[in-house]
């Protein structure tokens, strides 16, 4: 049982991460609006979370054989990626609550919180830009690139699932929700903070296509176990509302599958309920879907996937990544896929 | 009169620019979502506009001695900066219209057009770096760099502009708005595209702080003609409704200076009504305030702050950094300072 271990490393980077990110944001301004805004940045990166992304780039760069002076500045950009695109994604989904706490545009209003996230996301890159010192020019310029293919997948991501939303659109395969999940999730989660850790490393630039294979059934696999909590977790240890998604009538691998195997009664129902607007649907709803989801067996389904796309990941991994890293990292790894599909949290 | 030749520059200039960005920017994609977030990139590029930050770039780019091959893609890249800085703007300031057609998040919804912005911001860093090919990682870094600290600068005083509304501040001094604007529309109006041309072509960098004076100065001017428009202008010319900026409640030089100029009774009537949401607010309440700044002449003022402000940056260029560019675009460059405080669009 070796779980312990990768919590170990996850949790001794997060807190190297956290440090490098609370001393680079600026702190105070001597303008009160802008000692406002400083505030406002250093808001979402203060609360509490697993830095799994940040984390996930240092393992593999230590992996690779590179020391975390190499990473840090890298990891920490990549979980400011993660809080300046949440703060948009909160305002978009109009979400209330982030990390237990009231979301920034709750707090402040969506104008203040929108800029707030802009302002965040230049931070990311001047981090990013510290390369062209730390790695030099031509490492510099390949993250840069790494960096620019992930922010342009997980924008593309995000707006086919906002579209679905302004469209009413329930038309949608298994298929569709995979290739939203690999631009939406995958690249930010999986495959970007794997294969930038091994490239800060020197990772041969050859591998990057089985990082992609390996990173794309691994950040789907992600977001489905994250769709399913949101189902059927325990809201003290998942942190949001159990059940949000249906209110938020958010397409889901569950909701997806249900829609194709159920009566078409039963779809013309949930499709009604769905479109209603967050505030004007009645909660009861969330547990005449569960009901129905549990009838077809589809949160049952959308398990046995997301084990199957990690046990794929993982296949890629021992077969083709793994042999090429430094041994005790490589059940690290295995275990950060263990965790993937079967966290609580 | 040499005017017209200002502008013949800036309209090529433009065309190239315009070409240039409709070549980079992505066209369509299979997947019918994806190909709408494409569409959303190319809208606000694809409305008419001066040109005049790319313009500016590649006028100061000639003027030290640059080729336009040497600075297009960053003209380009400001000109993407501005286009989704507007988008995110429109958001903000809950604005209805965008060189006169419908804004973006009227036309697709909030969450859609907030995403396509960051999307396009993530365009504008990818034509950034193609300046590690185009100039060398050197120059690369150096115009990186001034693109951070623009970025940084604008987000700053946006914040600051949409703070004073949000907790409805009329407190203000002239000097708290000149400092907002330093950083709104200063920077990325005239600081650095006038600088970044002049990097580029190769400037001595010692000439830094001579051109951020020269525009800190123009930028302001640049503001506050902008604001006297909204409030004097004709609106065919200017392209948005007259006395909108009143409507808005934003904090412009005339109204500040009319507050601190007039009897409290009157200021306690603008306060009260600036702070009514814009949908609750009389549009009799233009005249009321055009007429109070009639009275106490603070638009004239607001004229005449300007014109200094604009001959300041004139005597910074003319005395200290036109005697190192060539002859034939210090006269364009004098015909632009002109052109900031004159214009009527």
């Amino acid at each position: 049982m070796s779980a312990p271990r990768f919590f170990e490393i996850l949790s001794s980077f997060k807190s190297m991460v956290d440090d490098y990110i609370f001393a680079f944001l600026p702190g105070d301004h001597s303008v009160p609006e802008i000692d406002l805004l400083y505030d406002m940045m250093r808001d979402y990166p203060s609360r509490p979370g697993k830095g799994l992304r940040p984390g996930l780039l240092m393992i593999f760069n230590r992996a690779f054989g590179g020391n975390d002076e190499m990473s840090l500045n890298t990891a920490a950009a990549l979980e400011l990626f993660q809080n300046w695109i949440v703060i948009h994604d909160d305002i978009e989904d109009q979400s209330d609550l982030r990390r237990g706490l009231p979301a920034l545009h709750i707090k402040y209003g969506v104008a203040l919180a929108l800029n707030a996230g802009d302002a965040l996301a230049g931070k990311m890159w001047e981090l990013i830009s510290k390369n062209n010192t730390i790695l030099g020019p031509r490492k510099a310029i390949m993250i840069f690139d790494e960096f620019l293919r992930m922010y342009a997948q997980t924008t593309e991501g995000q707006h086919i699932e906002l579209a679905w939303e302004r469209n009413h659109s329930w038309n949608i395969t298994p298929e569709d929700y995979f290739n939203m999940c690999r631009r939406k999730t995958a690249w930010y989660t999986c495959i970007s903070p794997s294969w930038i850790g091994g490239l800060i490393a020197g990772a041969d630039p050859e591998l990057k296509d089985l990082f992609v294979k390996f990173g794309l059934d691994l950040g789907v696999a992600f977001q489905i176990q994250d769709d399913v909590l949101n189902l059927v977790g325990d809201k003290e240890k998942y942190g949001k509302e159990i059940g949000g998604d249906i209110l938020e009538g958010k397409r889901t691998l569950a909701l997806i599958d249900l829609l194709n195997k159920c009566r078409p009664r039963e779809a013309e129902f949930i499709v009604a309920s769905m479109n209603q607007s967050r505030q004007s649907k009645d909660p009861g709803i969330i547990n005449d879907v569960l009901n129905l989801m549990e009838k077809y067996g589809t949160i049952q389904n959308a398990i046995l996937v997301s084990q199957k796309l990690a046990r794929q990941a993982g296949d890629t991994f021992t077969g083709s990544i793994g042999p090429s890293i430094e041994g005790e990292y490589r059940s690290v790894i295995l275990d950060f896929i263990d965790f993937v599909v079967n966290r609580e949290f």
